[in-house]
């Protein structure tokens, strides 16, 4: 026994967590049945429950993309990379939580300044998860298949500024949490649109 | 880094979703307790949900495939393929949400036709994004895998009919909204029916 | 385009459903608060949540081994498989419904008979559905990957007998639908340890 | 028709029942709308929740990487094996319900002892069974993956310990339920850091 842990089962089960996590956001939308009397304006009315949603799907999609950026360039994971992977994983699958917890309480003024901020903090903390990972296998060649360091690096830097956004907007929050909300939405897609693949010519990834 | 996204992991993070939208369906299914003095009625008046479960299911049973026939196509996805995805991908995890909706309202007058337009625009922005998808592939020869611009183009004339049918469905909604929740799911059968599977001589997908 | 289908993606997709249904059933079950000043009473009363859960699972994980023993041995799928596919997963899908009324209605004399008999349908239709995939196959040397006649045969002999039993048990169900329930169990049960897995020198299949 | 069960199959259907029972512990996580007045104390007053959750969540993290090490030294299953392995999947599914019972439970004085024992058994239940697996595998050379009894030996030494530690916590929850449930977490944790993965120069698993 040693202390390498197989990637590729790492990322089929990983990809499994995102997977469900991302479908699972779903279920906290609903219009209460008073509001049957005027559908189209319940259906409206459930505004913070869509943005909610899309911010969620979209940031685990991009969280999603980073880790197989990140593991696709991993030979095998060491019992460090393994435990992150498995707290990240823990927070991600944690995420619909605040997500319906953000959409409940954005129209309660009493609520909405708690609720984002919680929300940002979770994004916040799986987003540094997956740059300190990225950064982790960068920084050992022995965990890197073939010679992609510099390709690690270029993702550090390209997941490394969704982490100064989120410190931002968590300050916004403070001060205007209904914009904040819409700020994270912002990241996501940012995070998205930069989003970068695979050198031309690569060689398959295993898993 | 470049701008190609792997289509072996692109595909089966999508069949993930897929699958676990279709199976979360069920969990809007339920008989009130109150209807246990008879339960046989009970279960029979719930018609309104086994509909928008069968045309659910199978609605996103036929996306499964159609999307399936363009990948297992595809080389590799650049940005734009990658991004219009995820959006199909968030589209496809939202329909529990109009599926239980529309089982709720069904039966109630002043509700049903909002619930039914909006439950068809939802399959109308789905369906719209897999044939657009399968255009973008058809057009870009280097994102292709092998020469099956022919069978990508004749992949686009069997998704593109429903794309009309729920164009004239979404129409009669206005007035009949009961009949275009059967329409649907005519839609979907029909789609099903028309699947055309791989070539007789294909070589296996990567995925 | 022809009309074969991969049955590797249509294995992969079918695992998926079959791991998420089977996965649902648990959020069915839980403690009324009240009964939490005598909670191991409270534990004890859910016993046909426990029966119930334990009977879909095994029901399910016995149609998951069939239909792999049906799919490793099918080298592609013409479209009427397909649809038959798509229709056992629906059914099976559904699963979690039948399971959540059964375990509510099965201390309710009025509504125990229908719960039982409703759920015992369709865990026929289902288990119907995998014995006719497999004779479907068995019937047509083109589909098959080498040759597999007999095994498939004999699969199709050992998924038969279960068919004969839910139908003896069905009619139980009108007499003495408790028994009935216990006697599900007792088909998953016996299904599972008369389950049948691969010859000594198969080759690894696709999937 | 033999005995033998592939082995790469029934580890991705694991894999997919593992991920999918360990993204709906989050499920049961809410904070009731009457505190959104103080919604900080709000969200600190779940903590029962959160503990419960993490634990639940490592813990499978644990049986899943045990899991894999047991499957990925063995060539295939028998049908006790297969049968055993159902049951684990059966108890682990399972989980979502006493992890939901000891997060409502545990402030409430004539709740908690029977919730954090009952759900303390279930992860003994859980624990002894893949311990046992190991073991069954360890003792039949021909189930096994070339040499690899002494790693499976070795296996079964390190998860073995757990099974102690959930008996002694066990004890300990009759007279301190809190404490104990506070023992579970630390016994998830301690099996992570001490878990194994795979020798310096093994072979890529099938699965």
């Amino acid at each position: 026994m040693g202390n390498r842990f197989d990637t590729g089962r790492l990322e089929a089960f990983s990809d499994g967590v995102f997977a469900i996590a991302i479908t699972l956001l779903v279920l906290e939308i609903s219009v209460p049945e008073d509001a049957f009397s005027n559908l189209w304006r319940g259906i409206a009315d459930q505004w913070p429950s869509y943005l909610a949603y899309a911010t969620s799907f979209l940031t685990i999609g991009g969280f999603w993309l980073a880790h197989h950026g990140v593991f696709r360039r991993t030979a095998y994971a060491d019992l460090r990379l393994m435990l992150a992977n498995l707290l990240l994983l823990m927070v991600t699958s944690f995420l619909p939580f605040p997500t319906k917890l953000v959409a409940e309480a954005i129209e309660s003024e009493s609520a909405e300044r708690a609720a984002v901020i919680f929300y940002g903090a979770t994004l916040f903390v799986a987003s540094a998860l997956v740059t300190a990972m990225a950064r982790y296998v960068a920084e050992r060649p022995e965990l890197m298949r073939g010679p992609v360091q510099d390709e690690l690096h270029a993702l550090t830097r390209s997941t490394a500024p969704s982490l100064a956004f989120y410190g931002g907007i968590l300050v916004l929050a403070v001060l205007a949490p209904q914009v904040a909300a819409f700020g994270f939405l912002a990241i996501a897609v940012l995070a998205l649109v930069r989003a970068r693949g695979e050198p031309e010519a690569g060689e398959q990834p295993a898993g």
